[in-house]
């Protein structure tokens, strides 16, 4: 250890960044400014309103969205534009109205979930808003810790199998938030496949971060909704994915593919709620993203932008955590997070000691069900909203929050 | 009667217009491509994405609505800015979610209503979305019968007053769909007043046609916000409203309008659904609205696109079913509908007969709970979608119909 390295110094150095009276929210995952603008063209006229079924987008109807934004959606995921809805803006409300119908309707061919106790699974660290959906409506959340290759499988098999409450499990299944995980094709295959003592058993995959990658590398998932079908359980899983980091955050279009049955479901159910979705709004997104291939152009658009803030963040991680011991960090592949991983009781300690310092965190343990880290050792760090230079800054600010709340 | 008038001459008339092959959707309220080109600047570039507060409307947050966005419905609902949220979309969907909330959560200080029997009262006949989202999601309807002045107040009084279950009502204030009635200060100040058995009764207050004239007059009706506060009962009603029929029906923005408590409430459960609504559309629609008189001008517009279609199916109605026993019709002063009264026992068999002549009305029993108009005697009529020529003829075939139906 050199003298640059003494706890004293450390502290040293955090009072004099509380000096620079830094004022920084990197407490969710934010598209920046710039990124935003990659999509600009969505504000440009409109030319025409006409879909390509010769459906006026300004008008009522159209519950399952238009054909071509179907047909885009579909080629996104890689998955028939018959087994597509899109809806309006945010995936997030779609996976809301999932449970919401399951809980008073019953999915199809089953009872009201609302009539016994409903429990998730819920991988962890996970997305906190997920967690939330359950908490606020009533269903019992379980932790499932996270392996490097997806949840741990064994103990999901074991649960389902047992506990006939458990109705559902959250997966982010490509570079998953926070943990930046991928679930490797065996996992995929063993959730497709596990036996679940609930018939009506559904996996809420939220395939957020499908487009979005940071590496060189594209790392792929098999699909769950053919791994379902394969093993004879083909209305289990529900994929949600959306425009929302694609274009822009809060006026992006959100798409729901599952199977036959689902759909019908859904659309039916959605039906009640709406006369439709914002086709416009699908209409001029249709416009702007066209393919597969100009979706990937934009994405590498972004990952030019996002990599370096990563890197930047890992690099001052590097320098001033790396030879302390029990803190680890991921190296994502893609998404939108860090996990800052802190030796145990110690995460709550920095964030408070970070805020000090100008910057806001999401709070330690929100990546946990209720909250509460077991372990108070996760911290989700937020590279994408700030600019180099700032979360630069606060990279050192959270490292240095750490070393202090560590003492060492 | 003259020889014109013999049923056998309107029966040849009836088999002749069948003959025309004509081909008309009248079964939804929905605006013309003419009344939606009124709002075609929104499709035009956005000057801009920042809010007066600063926020970037691309990006996400928001749950509540932009505050210019919430000051335009504020001056428009004359509520204060502070008790409105503008969402997305649809009012359908908030009307929806308050009641999904209502159900899974309860509302501020009272248990989920899912626990027990939920009854509302429907005033009848009414709007079939409405009715729809009760028996979607388990609640019980009871008809109310409209008089000229609103819902028959003695009954509702009765009712909720000896019913616990009653834990709300549905009431089109302005201009009702599909009657066209306009509410009273009194039947206003009684629904305020009145002793309900259930704390937590709420007036699902749907003020859909509130700037949606037809005649001359632009009637009022009084706030029912200020008369529930005033009565003791803040929270008894929500207020929803939408520029669906103002600018585009499909891609418009809505707003919810109530206490500071229930918006309080609305907002934390609304956001575990959303993180946030289309601001950019809130954008579009403000610099396009502006503020009450650009609204009113843009209403005018629309009065002078819809007068001549009501006129020309009154004229109709006049022509042929005017001297027809039994057969009545109203006169709307504004919204989007006829109600077209028949004879006991003749609505389905008339819509029948029209469907044969092409022309596809809402269903008989549609504005009734369970689509069950126990006298089979309303027909919705929507004059606003066809062409001038169009539905002059549709209007015609409606009552040859109904001529045909009646043996008349």
């Amino acid at each position: 250890m050199t003298a640059a390295d003494l706890p004293s110094q450390h502290h040293e150095q955090y009072q004099a960044f509380k000096q620079l009276g830094l004022k920084l929210d990197m407490s969710r995952g934010k598209p920046a400014p710039e990124q935003l603008d990659l999509s600009n063209a969505l504000m440009a006229s409109l030319d025409g309103y006409q879909a390509v079924d010769g459906t006026d987008g300004r008008n009522y109807g159209g519950t399952i969205g238009l054909p071509e934004a179907r047909e885009l959606f579909g080629k996104l995921l890689d998955v028939p534009a018959a087994q597509v809805v899109v809806d309006s803006s945010a995936s997030l409300s779609l996976m809301h109205d999932v449970i919401i119908y399951s809980l008073l309707n019953g999915t199809p061919g089953h009872a009201p979930w609302v009539r016994e106790p409903v429990t998730f699974l819920c991988p962890v660290p996970g997305y906190d808003r997920h967690f939330a959906i359950c908490e606020a409506r009533g269903i019992k959340m379980i932790n499932i810790p996270m392996t490097e290759a997806g949840p741990d499988m064994d103990l999901v098999e074991k649960l389902v199998a047992e506990d006939a409450s458990i109705k559902g499990m959250w997966c982010v299944p490509k570079y998953s938030n926070p943990g930046g995980v991928v679930y490797s094709d065996a996992v995929v295959a063993r959730l497709a496949a596990m036996k679940t003592a609930a018939p009506d058993f559904r996996l809420m995959w939220d395939d957020a971060y499908r487009f979005h990658h940071l590496g060189e590398q594209k790392l792929e998932v098999a699909s769950i909704l053919d791994a379902c079908a394969q093993a004879g359980n083909p209305d289990r899983a529900i994929v949600f994915a959306s425009s929302s980091k694609v274009t822009w955050a809060g006026s992006g279009i959100a798409a729901l593919a599952a199977s036959p049955a689902n759909i019908a479901w859904w659309t039916k159910h959605a039906g009640i709620r709406s006369i439709g979705p914002d086709k416009i709004n699908q209409l001029r997104h249709v416009r702007l993203l066209k393919d597969v291939a100009t979706v990937e152009a934009l994405m590498e658009q972004h990952r030019q932008l996002l990599k370096p803030k990563f890197e930047a963040v890992l690099a001052q991680f590097e320098h001033y955590l790396g030879e302390v011991p029990g803190v680890s960090w991921t190296r994502p592949q893609g998404g939108y997070f860090i996990d800052l991983v802190t030796p145990q009781g110690s995460a709550k300690r920095t964030v408070a000691l970070a805020k000090e310092a100008g910057i806001t965190l999401t709070p330690a343990g929100a990546a946990f069900p209720y909250g509460n880290d077991p372990k108070d050792s996760h911290i989700r760090i937020a590279p994408s909203f700030p600019s180099l230079e700032e979360i630069t800054k606060a990279a050192q600010g959270i490292a240095l929050s750490l070393r202090v709340a560590l003492g060492a």
